[in-house]
Parts: structure tokens; sequence; C-alpha cells
């Protein structure tokens, strides 16, 4: 069979650039997403058993089981989680993305975001806020509380003020954010801040008592982070549509468990590659070191790969104060990813680089061949479950990622050559 | 006398730094704008009669004497304003600003800015928001039924928020507004944003009805320049500390009646230098072209006189699409303006050019030597009274206001020389 890769990869771009997600709702986790079930619980990243878990990502565990009332502590949720009857999966093979360990249970409420072009659905959890928090591997009481909250608080206000709103398109959205210092991985300040001005008059309008109309929107205004875990989903929307396309050499998919980094190709479906997670280089909150830092961590790496994040860098020269870097390295990270992607968005907009469409559309065979890794802004987990964030930095997935796809995608598409 | 023009300038430059500008509250104009009474309307820019007022001026005081019941129809607004019992004042000699028009009457609800380093206020209306509104001297029933809405609800709901707000310092949120694209002139779509995120939980704890706390948080989302008539009073806030120091030849003013451009120098204090305002050069809305441009209005170049606005559209990129210029010509009008200024911002950075501080404290001297005037982006209104915004645009200070100052300078401070 001959593959024409360019024919597939165009085919591929114009899915990306197609899409339209929007904000379809918010609905429980064990009743939207397919394939979920009380004992299952979705992580971030390439699958994973429990014995290969980082800390951060144990942690998350440990709280998603005493979250749900299937463990009464850290010990039992510990031998309840390596004892069998639970089971473990990528939030990728349901549809979904979780931010750092991505911990998601049966009983959390999630966004669910739908890409009108095509009709189909993701998912994310609500953004928990910083500091002590379950993505970051913490466990405590206050942990535990706050998923109570947003479970029996804020997930209905905000489905019920959702009902209220116009309709929320994420990618003008993003759009807007990226005119405004955001590059929607760990700048999303902006884009909060977009989402607060919608939502708030829908939030009076909803039939909750005032205290809690008020503790919700003090909740997502003391939180620039609560956006993205609507930007990881409208990413995975977008590359979703460019999956399982025969021949095509797109990166559809780049996520991390905190052991090990993973990719997939859209030409090569359902398959992960995968390699060793590495360390964030960055900046540390006071206190903590490198010995404290855990490899890198979570799913919010489908920014990047959709054009966002560390290649939008440009558009958010004030990221640097948060991970490290120059204005210039910002400039220049952007400029290079134009080198390993096959497109330019039509949507999202660097205004600093003249309003410069995002890079678009990572090619395998150009990352390969030019030897440039695709550049990644991110969170740091402390390494030991239960502490939470220690930083924020940069980093690259492993080369062995993209040569073993290359290696596997000749094997598939190039056999009768 | 041998005066230290240095040390004066640097006194000025440090009163503008020092300034904390505050949200104070929120008071009717009558009560807390000094000087004001029934039968004043306060303008933009410098003196000017009834006579030689632009057609936006006098659209916007029919409006504002139908507001306040003192005429009941255009024509007897005009017979009443032309008679001699109307009183005319610029909004700079009674502490406050006004965007374009600038037309305040007594019963108009304000924003009181205190600079919290010296105690003093600054006074700015409530922003009307887009389209048909009376700053851009409209006055159909809609306009004057809006402010009737401000005077009623609007202002009520805000003076009541505020109390349940934490201080909000302006100066911050410019500074934040900085980083996300803003220049807090023609584009406040980031600070609108922040504003929103502080006083959307406030208004929900307020004592009005669901419906009224809704249709303010939609009024203020439904309009990005909603800062300006914060970030404007802000300005003055700081510009008015450094007001009236011997010597000094910082410019403290530079604002527009539309017939008139007027500035005002620290050492020559109240004194107006005024030439004729000149015509806006930048994008029209459709349907209109360069004969229906007014020369320009308002007191909204006081953003540029602090080293906002046109001064710092290098972090503002986005803002060419509103007023026009390229990218390039962005960047270039902040480096420009480091030429004529005597500072850099302590507080106000621009991201793009590596978080340097925005240029501040015009020097007259400096304008006067390199012959570099000052770079101001503005909106447009129609010429005639009643129709309103016809585009934005970017435009200079006639050269004589600054050529009648220096003659003055000299014959003030430089006698014995």
């Amino acid at each position: 069979m001959l593959i024409d890769i360019n024919e597939a990869n165009a085919r591929a771009i114009t899915a990306i650039q197609a899409a339209q997600p929007i904000i379809k709702g918010i609905g429980t986790c064990g009743e939207v997403v397919p394939g979920m079930k009380k004992n299952l619980i979705l992580h971030a990243g390439p699958p994973i058993t429990w014995e290969k878990m980082s800390g951060p990502m144990r942690g998350a565990v440990i709280g998603g089981l005493m979250y749900e009332g299937l463990a009464g502590s850290q010990e039992e949720a510990e031998k309840l989680a390596a004892g069998g009857s639970i089971e473990f999966s990528p939030w990728h093979e349901h549809d979904g993305v979780g931010p750092m360990a991505g911990v998601a249970t049966a009983s959390m409420p999630v966004w669910i975001v739908e890409n009108k072009s095509n009709g189909r659905c993701t998912f994310c959890t609500l953004n928990e806020g910083l500091g002590k928090v379950l993505r970051y591997g913490a466990f405590s009481k206050e942990v535990i509380e706050r998923l109570i909250w947003i479970e029996k608080v804020l997930g209905p206000v905000l489905k019920e003020a959702l009902t209220h709103c116009r309709e929320i398109n994420l990618k003008n959205m993003i759009t807007q954010a990226l005119q405004m210092g955001d590059e929607v991985h760990n700048r999303n300040k902006a884009a909060t801040s977009l989402l607060i001005r919608e939502l708030a008059p829908a939030v009076v309008k909803t039939s909750f008592k005032n205290e809690e109309k008020e503790k919700v929107l003090s909740f997502i205004h003391s939180n620039d982070h609560f956006f993205l875990n609507l930007s990881m989903p409208a990413c995975k929307a977008m590359l979703q549509a460019a999956e399982w396309i025969d021949g095509s050499t797109i990166v559809t998919t780049m996520s991390r468990n905190g052991t090990e980094f993973g990719i997939r190709i859209s030409g090569l479906k359902d398959r992960w590659f995968t390699g060793p997670a590495l360390i964030v280089k960055g900046l540390l909150f006071p206190g903590f070191n490198d010995e404290d830092c855990n490899p890198d961590i979570g799913d919010s790496a489908i920014t990047e790969t959709c054009g966002l994040g560390g290649f939008s860098m440009a558009a958010a020269p004030a990221i640097v104060k948060f991970v490290g870097g120059s204005v210039g390295d910002a400039m220049n990270f952007t400029r290079k990813m134009y080198e390993i992607t096959d497109a330019e968005s039509d949507s999202f907009h660097i205004p600093p680089l003249d309003f410069r469409g995002s890079p678009l559309g990572i090619n395998l065979l150009k990352v390969c061949e030019k030897n440039i890794l695709p550049q990644i802004n991110t969170g740091i987990a402390h390494r030991l479950p239960g502490v939470g964030q220690v930083g924020a930095g940069l980093v690259n997935p492993p080369a062995k990622c993209f040569e073993d796809a290359l290696e596997a995608y000749v094997e598939t598409w190039c056999k009768d050559l």
C-alpha cells in the first residue's frame, strides 16, 4: 500500500483547524465518561501499574480512594491500590485529560467539552486551586474536603449556571487569551478572567443560596489556573479530530504519568511510545531544591501538542517569571517549534510575532529529521506523595518516544517500499 | 532665584512613583466633587465656552441637561446652554477626568479614587458602554435612560459591593493588565476582566435583587472599556501628586475638549497652554469617512501623561487591530517615548521589551529640544452632536502647546539668568 504522507497529514491538520470545542456542560465522571466505573481510577500519561507509579501519582490515588469512601486511611488506600481490585487506566483512553497526576474517580464532576465539528466529547475534572491539591499528590483532610465541596457545590452551581449562559466557544476564548498574555498551559490568568466574565451573571441567576454563589465566584477568582482544566479538554477535542488517520505522522498525544513520557501518532492509532519522564528545569518555590522534584507529569502537554503552552510562549512573555528563562527565550521557543510543525493555526495568533498563527501539528518525521524536541512548560510536583507543587519550569520529551514511533511507523506503513 | 530643574523634576517623578491609587468608593458627583453644583457642567480638556464647543461636546451637554431634567428637548437644552445660566468648567480643575466629551452633571455617580500616599482624591463617571453614549456626543432616549439606570442601579450596586470587597489597588491592577496586553487607554479588556473578578463575589453579597445584580455584571461584561473610567482617575491621582512643584518641567496634564488641546506643566501650576486639536488618523467603523471625524477630544490622554496608553503600546500589540498601525509601530512608539521622558516606571512594565519600566514623566524641555511629540491613541467621535463613535486611531498634540509652555516657563523661572 502506498501512502501519501503529506495528504494524510493535511487531513489531520484540516480536522484540527476545523474543530470548534465548546463547553457542553458538567456531568459526573462515572456517568458521562466512557468506560468509567466505581473501581476504576483514571490517571495522566501512558498506562502504568501501582508499583511503577511515582510519589505524586500514588498520593493522588490515595486521596481519590479516600474521597470515594473506598479507603479510610493512607494505609488502607495503599493496600487497596496494590491489591488488584482497583483498576487503573489513562484518561487519554477515555476521551479525557487530567493535569499533573490527573487522578479522577467516579464521583467527581467533570467538564464536558464538545467539538461541534464532529459531535465528539472530551472530559476533564474541575481545577482544585493552588497549594495542597490532589493533582500534585496531596491527600490531606483539606484536600478531600475541597473535593467534596467541588462535588456538592461548585459542580452543581456551574452546571446550572451554564444553562443560563450563551454558548462558550473555547477556541474563541483561547484566541482572546493569547492576545492577553496567556499560553493556556502555565498561564491561564486571562482565560480564567474571561471565563469568570461569562459565568458571573449566570451564577447569579442560579437557584442556589447567595453564600454558595459568592463562594463559587471567589473560589474561581482565587485560582488563575482554573481555565487549565478547560484548555486541556479543548486541545484534546481538537486533536481527537486528527486521531487514527491512516498514514499520518502528526502527533496526537504527548503526556506523562510521572514515570514515563508517552506519545501517540495519528497513523499508529492507540499505540503508546514511551520513554523515561525527564526532570523539569525551572523556578522552585522557596525551601525546595532539585532533589525534591518528581519527573515530568501530567496530560497538560496536550496544550503543546495543539500548538499552545510552550509552543506559544511568545504570546505570553510574562510567563518567564513563573517557569524561568528570558523573554527572548520565550520568543525563540515559539520560532523553533515552526520547524517541527506542519502548519500555523488559523485561530490562535501570536501578537508579538505580528499575529503569526501558532505552530500547529507536530510532525514525527520533522522531529526525528531535525532532531528538535517539542518544547513544554509545566508545573513541578514534589516526588513524595502528600506534599504538592514545588515549582514550574521547562522540559522536553525523551527522544526515545519519537525514535520508537518512527520505527513503528516505518514497519506499519512502509513495509512494501 | 536659581532653580535646579533636575532636582525639581526628580521630586515630581518620585511623587508619581510613590502614588498608590485605590478605589475609595462611589459617590454622587454633586456631593463629592469639589466645587460641583447643579448648574455646572464639567467637561474634558481645557476651558471652553458653549460657542466654541465641537459637535460631540455640544451633544453631550444637551444630553446632560436633559438627564438632569433641566431641559426637555434638544432645543431647550441648546437655548439653556447658550443662555449664561449654565456654567462650564474643565474636569481637570475639579480633581477629575472625563473620557471623550467628558461631560458630568451633578446627579451622576462617580468613582472616587484615593492616592493613599497623599490622601488626595480624584474622580470620574462610570463608563456607559459602547454604541450610542453621552461621552461620544449622543443624547437619544436610550442614552438618557441608560444614564438614569447607571444612577439608580449600577452606581448603588457597585457602591455597596465595594464595601464587601478587599481594597482594590488600581496601580497593581494596571501592572497586571500591562502583562495581559492592555495599555489601559484604548485597550482595557484585561483590566476590565480583573475588575469583574474582584467585584463579582461582592456584587452577589449586596442587598439588591438578583435581577439587578445580574444586570450589573452583564453590563460590565458587555464593555471592554469599562475600566477606562478607573485607569483615568488612577493616572490623574498619580500625576496630581506631581503638580505645582516649583521649577519642574514635567507635564502633569494633556487633555482635549474637541476644539483645543491643552497641557499643564508642574512648575507652571494651573496655567493651560493650548493649540488646535488635531484630526486623529486611524481605523473608522464601516460607513464613515475622514470628514465625519471630530478633532481629538477627551481627558483620556491623562493615561499617556502617566506613561500608559500610546506610551505603553508595546505591551499591547493586539491594540493595532483597533487603532491601526503594525505591531512594529507599537513597539517603536514606546521606544521613542523614552526620549522625551525622565524616568521608567517602577510599577508598570512592558513584557515584550524585557519588562522595561514604561516611559514616565514627560519633560517639556526634552519634547522641545528633540522635537518629538507625545504619542497618543484615542477614540474618534463623529463631528456632529448626537451620532457617537466612528473609530479609533493615533494622534499627537499640536507642537504649539509645548512651545508656548516653554516660553512661559522661561519667563517664570529663568528671568534672572
